[in-house]
């Protein structure tokens, strides 16, 4: 069981992902990892995460092996009693289907039995705040990326009103809890786009994940000491904030058919980590600190161009919490293409702006990996405090907004 | 680990499914389940289903969490030595894989480390049988199915030349292995469709499958005396043919607005089931046996119109091997539909037109679910006999076609 309020998560807990959960199975006791501890799988309701808390669970949570990014338009975006009787619907039944329990009008309680570690995590775009009584409360950071010469985004895969990231070890769990969360909010909000994607099952590989180039992904990840202040919003610029944090969702498209082409040396050179450990090449081991003066016959081991080399932290803000998840699509029908896949690349931090901009900016004025992948989604989030029983997703921002606290507007 | 040669699979092996798997974990020793072993999870190379053997993998073997039904059309069927060379590719390859190696040429071979009880199943279609050499070699079932009124077949998911099933419980090791098992061949073959579906992860849920309606789904199987002269080949009519068998392959829509509209006691009325257990209405438990005679107050307990009563057989020969897997896509962009999601219904059976087809004929003249239910796809196949090392997949075909056993031409 994963501890959502917890938020110092160690190194280890984020970087073994689904892999610090391996400890299920008949037979198997509970196994402590550092910051966390896993049911057995054969229990009844087995694998709960607390969803009521002071943080949203899902962010700071060891990633499951599914995720589902759900963006949604409101249909009237000024109607914010309408957003209040959504965002409780949620609270509402994210909070019993996390803990194995049907959900409020459950249609298909047989599969709400199961919550394979189901978290629940909702986020609010900038257009929220267009209502009049929120318009002061958008953090600045709220809004739209400068575009990168890189990008060609699709807004196919565009900002929404609203985000909700459904993540299990169980891909009938997920459906099931996708089903209920959009099918009872479906007179208010719209599905813009399903993003779905995967990493290893529980137990099947250990360590960071890899993503679909085969490269280690992920292993630069926030040190403990430094978490919550580097992750989790501090209600400094806007109080009712205070627990949440943000969240960029890049979908960015790898190209398999040239990045194939290319041989192993240069995709190392490229990356500046070895593909078999995913050790910086001046390192044997995938955490070893890469040298970036190290050099070879007067040439830098790492090479300056590199992804590790561009995306190397300049300061101590420029630290994101990845959480990466790979996707594999069906290519479009009557495409040519042999593949559609690539990563959802997620950064949560506590300020976009300033944590993670820097890093993409330069990644976009040179990364030897652009060659081989292409951001064609964007969106950014603000991504709630957590709820309790008694104040539902969203409560401090409706406070915030001279609105009551209870009683919104059911649909 | 699972053995495909062994033509007797128990009823217990069949219906635990991804459950019979279920005692993977570190410190989990391997369990046995009658028919199957399964290895620890955290052993190199965890979960290896054999490739080469009299009959081919995925077929009796212990559903996987995961499976894709990708469908490729020849870019010239009458090409036989083409279609050769793309079986032998795929036999190399599949051999590999399934054991947790790199394929012959893999670009990623870091994501070929595990196997997670990879299989890899291939069969081919009528037009296959065009080419002037084979077309005695067709056997008399293998042909579109006739018509039925019920069906609203979408020619995107329809017949294709040729079908790799690719069943994983992990979507990492499911994604690479379709990868390279499709890029391998791209200059002979074309892929038409991907279908994708799920089941509840390994040691999530015990028992037979639930499809998304929360019915459970595949409780009638052959049973394990019949097992063998129900499901596999034996060569009568076209002797290259034997241990091989059919696949019928639906994509079953279903409709999850107008279902959940229905109250529970219609809904079990129209299954002939409770929804809790999936007992019959005339029993306690799941395998007790339906009752069509019983009734009360004058009307029969499970309606004559109810999908069981329709279903059931009429004669011994009426039995197939149902493994079927849950879809759930995203809703076609622009789409107002709240869910995309429905049932590929695979059949495995000697001979579709003797043992499926009185079946579906019966369920398309009458079945209660048919409301709620549309076959939106249709395809069928000839599941070809197993491989060894030197008889990669098709020889017997082949062979009876007086044309070489070995040195392909290879693409």
């Amino acid at each position: 069981m994963t501890d959502p309020q917890r938020g110092r998560v160690s190194r280890r807990t984020l970087l073994m992902g689904g892999a610090g959960l391996a400890g299920v199975g008949i037979g198997a006791a509970a196994v402590g990892v550092a910051g966390q501890v896993s049911t057995p799988a054969d229990a009844p309701g087995t694998g709960l995460v607390p969803f009521y808390g002071r943080r949203q669970a899902g962010v700071a949570t060891a990633p499951q092996s599914h995720v589902q990014h759900i963006g949604l338009d409101l249909v009237d975006p000024g109607d914010v009693p309408t957003l209040q009787g959504v965002l409780n619907l949620w609270t509402q039944d994210a909070s019993r289907l996390t803990q194995a329990g049907p959900s409020l009008s459950d249609t298909e309680p047989e599969l709400a039995r199961t919550a394979s570690h189901l978290t629940v995590t909702v986020g609010v775009g900038d257009r929220v705040f267009r209502a009049p009584s929120l318009t002061a409360l958008r953090p600045s950071w709220l809004k739209p990326l400068p575009p990168f010469s890189i990008d060609r985004l699709d807004p196919r895969w565009g900002q929404t009103d609203l985000l909700v990231s459904i993540g299990s070890d169980d891909p009938v769990t997920l459906a099931h809890a996708t089903r209920m969360l959009t099918a009872s909010v479906r007179r208010s909000v719209r599905v813009r786009w399903v993003q779905r994607g995967f990493r290893n099952s529980p137990g099947m590989a250990s360590g960071t994940m890899r993503n679909l180039f085969g490269q280690v992904d992920g292993t630069v990840q926030p040190p403990s000491d430094g978490f919550d202040s580097l992750v989790w919003n501090d209600g400094r610029e806007q109080s009712w904030l205070a627990d949440g944090t943000s969240l960029v969702l890049r979908r960015i498209a790898m190209n398999m058919d040239t990045w194939e082409a290319l041989d192993r040396h240069g995709r190392e050179l490229s990356v500046g980590r070895t593909l078999d450990t995913g050790a910086p090449l001046t390192g044997t081991a995938e955490f070893d600190e890469p040298d970036f003066t190290a050099s070879r016959g007067g040439i830098t081991v790492i090479p300056e161009s590199s992804h590790i080399a561009r995306a190397h932290r300049r300061s101590e803000r420029e630290q994101i919490l990845r959480r990466a998840y790979n996707y594999d699509d069906p290519p479009e029908p009557g495409s040519a293409d042999t593949s559609n896949s690539g990563l959802l690349f997620a950064a949560y931090q506590r300020d976009p702006v300033e944590q993670y901009l820097p890093i993409q900016a330069r990644l976009a004025e040179h990364d030897d990996l652009n060659v081989w992948t292409t951001p064609i989604g964007s969106a950014v989030y603000a991504i709630l405090p957590g709820a309790t029983a008694s104040r539902p997703l969203g409560t401090s921002l409706f406070e915030a907004a001279g609105g009551r606290s209870g009683g919104p507007r059911q649909k």
